[in-house]
């Protein structure tokens, strides 16, 4: 698609984050099992019912804009789980690993706060506001999402890393 | 290097940042050479500054944690500047383009704000106070940087990029 247009590149942002999201969703059940802590296995797993349902909120988002739902290959975010697969095959130990995946999880939602942040954007800037709304509402997701990573990491998780022998 | 323990950890994800960093110094000036907005290429230059200030500071880190420093290629910012080189390949319209650069810094911006928080939160954690300190400067920084990315996007660049006719 060229990209000629504000409108154009909204859509084609849009895109993007929806493999993105896709990605996730395929990605967020083996990071759950890999996760020693309950507390941060819980969290992967609320997250994931979370971006299945933000991938749904995308697809209200293309029938808004009367545009098609197709995905566009997203090299970051390929990137991003590749990095989350390296530590979960090359990480041995457990509580390690845990630190390291909240890590690699926080890329992933940094991510699409940065992407949702740009389309949210544009949808008003183009006057799109029922669009606007919607993704407003994921991003506060997403937001929150890195919050609870944060507070994992911080009040129980690097803590048990750190108690870990070598 | 395997990773098995909190510090392990942090070297890795140095190492990690400390490619991302040199990647950008090389990417930068492609995309201030892309803008077309004088007050978003001014801010791609400041930022080039301020990038090869943070990999010096990474050195400095290293240097700190007795850890020689290596780089260790970074798939996600890879897959981020890739992103940025196919916009400027692809997009024709020089007000669109400058729209999408912002975005497209707002990610890299956002990638290294997790990650620096990553560094320093498991720095503090291991009681490393001179690297935390030097590593909460960075992670400043790039906040700032994504802050004024944002003015530029809101103030100027995405009004004049709707301005444009397709």
């Amino acid at each position: 698609m060229a990209v000629k247009t504000v409108q154009d590149l909204l859509i084609e942002e849009l895109r993007d984050l929806y493999h993105a999201e896709k990605q996730l969703v395929k990605a967020l059940p083996k990071m759950a099992k890999a996760s020693k802590s309950a507390k941060l296995r819980q969290a992967f797993e609320q997250h994931l019912e979370e971006t299945k349902g933000q991938v749904e909120r995308l697809e209200m988002v293309f029938e808004k804009l009367d545009s098609s739902a197709r995905a566009k290959r997203c090299e970051a975010m390929i990137g991003l789980i590749e990095e989350a697969q390296e530590m979960m095959d090359e990480i041995k130990t457990p509580e390690v690993l845990d630190a390291a995946l909240i890590g690699a999880a926080q890329k992933v939602e940094h991510y699409e706060i940065a992407s949702y942040g740009t389309v949210h954007a544009l949808a008003q800037s183009t006057g799109q506001q029922e669009a606007a709304q919607l993704l407003s509402q994921t991003l506060e997701e997403e937001k929150s999402t890195d919050q609870k990573l944060n507070e994992i990491a911080l009040s129980e998780v690097n803590k048990t890393a750190l108690k870990t022998a070598a």
